[in-house]
């Protein structure tokens, strides 16, 4: 029937994962691996990264004309893979794009998080992430009972990019950011920026293994999964297929995308 | 006499400044401790910063937007202060603009390096900047006997940025970028970037003393006053003023700007 035809169609649509840059390939990494049937989209937007230092409002606009060119490729869900955009633009994109599921990075780390009872729960990101106070707030709204600090790590981003991983160098500036009393006794640590799963040993290390870190891709994931099982739209496929844009082909993006990836990918050029 | 009040007038216009962001601000600080009596209009295209991974075209395109806002503002010669503009931009605006004095930070250096009769010379920049080869080929091609490492030590931004100046960790970094082969028994490293003089002196301490680090922002300076001197351009007034605009407010901005100019400065934001 020509209905089951379509509806087949639609299921088998990728889903659309946009970030500013080379960060979000952590999540779209986690998805492939959470779900091999779904395909994919992924978009980095190197011509307008990093977003970390811009405003709300420039953020809103470039999020905006992502999320049109993967809708314009038939995408059946959008995943916002960047701290920066989730903090800043997703509430306007779920308004603009009401029948479409958004998933953004915060959310499914927020939930999971609100579940512990009480305690001390940290956060570093870029500094646009911190100032929107996005997590603290919704962290709150779902669990007053949480401490909550907050911290702007913008040099982890640089280190991870720059392959400066596992080394005295990303060490001792995990130490510099979190060597203090505001970070000492967390009950977790949320990674509020796609860059730091691949810290994450490094500074599940520094804590001696006494602080839950919170891999924030595999969390989105799962979520993802939810989503899309709710809405009545996960792939029938057994393996998905993965394109992958960016605006403007920077020499980081195609050096560093498979530390973030964890295999070769070919990219595409699209100017928005 | 008319004339004289319009060749007054000329001469007491202000200078054109422009960078990415920032760093620029080490070479107006320069300028204005070197020529206290010229004005200038400083502009920071925060809204597309860094230019470090940005291809040449954009580059270009981004320096014509801002070079034709000052001389909309009757600048009387321009100053790109920003190496990767100055390695990827310089070229076409002598050609643009050929009745306006124009200054780069690159050849100021070379000019200074080339008098070596033969050695061993560094480089340390963004990536774009040692990418485009610009200070090799034009080191080269006035002083064929030198012998050049050019290395991209794009982290040691960031860290300025974040103000890690005279700490374990930019020393850290200092060390696993230079402690080598390539950069050991150097006879001078040049810091081709506008954000490196804030690491000078750990840089010196790094090489015991033994190597001669260009300070390129003095070089800069006592270049432009050659060049104002020649095109009888240089100020008559005891004090110039100093105007300050970026692209976009960003908190980096604000939070940085007095490390690198040294004073409190009042910003305005134009979008071009």
């Amino acid at each position: 029937m020509l209905t089951d035809v379509l509806f087949t169609k639609d299921l088998n649509q990728p889903i659309g994962i946009f970030d500013s840059g080379v960060g979000g390939l952590t999540v779209a990494s986690a998805i492939k691996k959470k779900l091999p049937g779904e395909s994919f989209i992924y978009f980095g937007d190197t011509r307008h990264s990093p977003y970390g230092e811009k405003s709300a409002e420039t953020i809103r606009r470039y999020s905006d004309a992502i999320s049109r060119f993967l809708l314009s490729h038939n995408c059946k869900a959008l995943v916002i893979a960047c701290n920066t955009a989730s903090a800043l633009a997703y509430t306007q994109l779920k308004k603009d794009y009401p029948h479409v599921p958004i998933i953004n990075v915060i959310d499914p780390v927020v939930e999971y998080v609100a579940r512990f009872e009480k305690g001390k729960i940290g956060i570093i990101a870029t500094r646009a992430t911190t100032s929107s106070g996005e997590y603290k707030k919704r962290l709150l709204l779902k669990n007053p009972n949480l401490s909550i600090e907050a911290k702007a790590t913008p040099l982890l981003v640089g280190l991870v990019e720059e392959g400066f991983i596992d080394t005295d160098l990303s060490k001792g500036a995990i130490k510099a950011y979190l060597n203090n009393k505001r970070f000492s006794q967390l009950d977790a640590l949320i990674l509020g920026c796609t860059h730091f799963p691949l810290l994450q040993p490094e500074i599940e290390a520094f804590y001696g293994g006494e602080t839950t870190v919170i891999d924030s891709p595999e969390l989105v994931a799962e979520y993802l999964d939810g989503a899309l099982s709710k809405a009545k739209l996960l792939s029938t496929k057994k393996q998905g297929d993965y394109r992958f844009y960016v605006s403007e082909k920077t020499p980081a993006f195609s050096r560093i995308a498979k530390n973030f990836f964890g295999e070769n990918i070919t990219l595409k050029e699209k100017v928005l």
